[in-house]
């Protein structure tokens, strides 16, 4: 099970200290950067769009099975599977955005807290109601 | 970037032409049988609640870059990163579950359309509202 990037996130965010935790918590727009080798595969996503964008959360740690919620040493200890903490077994990070600008294999996205440089590994559209698929 | 399998479904699925596309669409329970070395990140999750389930699509086509949406030949060509066809660069499924039952390192949930042995690389609970986290 080996990933292959799909393309790069491009955000004024450097550090893991300063990012929020989450997009809707103040995130940045950013670029995400897709290699064109993968432009077919973007056919048919607009501006206005949102989507579901995975990436590999590159400076994570693996080793890591128990955590504060929000690094918050005030609360109890859970599971990195009950929480969305970056260091888990498999970082992948899960990210909602609202495209906002597409330029052939750029796109700019609002509210992403992923780092710059981050490996981008898939991207999925929301899904719509049942009767709307 | 190279995932590591912490469990695996179990499932009455066995292929993917009769398997629901979405677990919503009538999918059936599963069985989450997670690798005992991750029990640790594991602790807080309860029976009731939802998760979000990554896994990796093992029987999926990697080279596919545009698609007929739900496999519908009278539907125009979508990008596959428009979609959610198992069939992209990185097959990760993501499958919203509701937890039924936990025992041990497994987990019962309901309506997921993985099908039987697909190895399952994360989860994450849902997000509540910003000020519930």
């Amino acid at each position: 099970m080996k990933l292959v990037a799909i393309g790069i996130v491009e955000s004024p965010l450097t550090d893991r200290a300063s990012a929020p935790k989450q997009g809707d918590e103040g995130a940045p727009e950013a670029w995400l950067a897709f290699e064109p080798a993968f432009a077919d595969a973007l056919d048919g996503i607009a501006a206005g769009d949102e989507l579901l964008v995975l990436t590999w959360l590159d400076r994570a740690r693996r080793d890591v099975l128990r955590v504060h919620p929000r690094g918050d040493p005030r609360r109890t200890q859970q599971g990195v599977f009950n929480t969305r903490s970056p260091d888990r077994p498999n970082p992948i990070g899960l990210h909602r955005v609202t495209v906002a600008e597409i330029d052939g294999t750029r796109m700019r996205v609002r509210e992403l807290e992923a780092l710059d440089g981050t490996p981008i590994v898939d991207v999925k559209p929301l899904l719509r109601a049942v009767d709307e698929r």
